[in-house]
């Protein structure tokens, strides 16, 4: 028995991994966040047993803690089982925590990295995450972080002179801020910027 | 006809896109570095034009402008071209520069991106790029710079005080200076590292 933590890609579903559909194709249950790939659900086989624990618009979430309980309780009673998570497992996903969960549990577990809408979403927008003459790293950082957390506040002053490129996801609700603590950390007001919502879907806007 | 910038993926065959595993049955062309995975041109057709333009141990480099150039020619003359890239094309991948070249020669280009190294390696690892009470952000960062490169020395000092994970790629032959100049940019001598060679295929070793 393993329970497989499974990178759904960041939205077309072209984008998840053969090991990920192959995985779907085989699983006995599918325990799946709310995904902005609905389709890949159909690459299951009859019969799994399919568990959303993503929260829906104006419905309730369900608790991290209630997720780890499933992991363990199907881990136990199911030999193929797929934990499903949009973009990557270990980017911004809690799947180490999972993973963690599972490993304490002696159940066996795997992580299929998923492409991470990090990337895959700049680059739908013609935006390349490094270029060999001009941007020779990247940062990638949260703009909304979770409000029970004990890790440092993002160091914006240090990100702002790192010199590379800088994808922030989740951020639109504090962008007045970031910008700021970005100028003040002594980034260009001048520095190109893209916006990008619903990234590498259908209604992509740029 | 369109031209296809392709990630391979880090190294496990299983971990190409379904989009891209579907564009290699279906081109007539394949233009392709030194995979790690060299299973992947088994999903091309038969009769399908393999150009192989990566650097073999002990031989000859392709310069990027005859990759540049080849790109146009087969974008020109066929109709499904595929430029199959090791990781993602758009990370430490030159794909930027051969996007720009095909825009350029008014032939139609489409990147699908690929798993990058820099997150399914440490993956394989065991080590998660973030994790929700400790990493919130994290930076990666080529440790081995082109020589003929205009861009700005990296920050070294600043990637030191960002405080998530800092993911180096190419850095085995400047390690000691790296870690030297880390240090110096305030980063404990006791933070834990992992070293990775030959991440996500079968003689992986951390």
């Amino acid at each position: 028995m393993t329970v497989y933590l499974v990178g759904a890609g960041p939205g077309d579903p072209g984008l998840i991994t053969v090991r990920g559909a192959e995985l779907l194709g085989m699983a006995e249950v599918v325990i799946h966040d709310r995904l902005s790939a609905v389709e890949l659900l159909e690459l299951c086989s009859e019969g799994t047993i399919l568990v959303n624990v993503g929260k829906t618009p104006g419905g309730p979430t369900v608790p991290q803690e209630t997720v780890n309980e499933l992991l363990v309780q199907y881990g136990r009673s199911h030999s193929v089982v797929v934990r499903l998570k949009g973009g990557d497992p270990f980017v911004f996903a809690r799947g180490a925590e999972e993973m963690a969960v599972l490993i304490d549990a002696d159940i066996p577990a795997e992580v299929v990295p998923g492409i991470t809408s990090a990337l895959a979403v700049p680059a739908y927008g013609g935006v390349p995450a490094t270029r060999r003459f001009s941007a020779t790293s990247f940062t990638v950082v949260t703009g909304h972080t979770d409000p029970r957390t004990d890790a440092p506040a993002v160091r914006w002053d240090h990100i702002a002179k790192v010199g590379g490129t800088i994808i922030i996801l989740m951020g639109v609700a504090n962008i007045a801020e970031i910008s700021t603590a970005l100028i003040a950390g002594g980034l260009s007001p001048a520095t190109p910027v893209a916006a990008i919502r619903w990234g590498t879907r259908p209604q992509q806007q740029t």
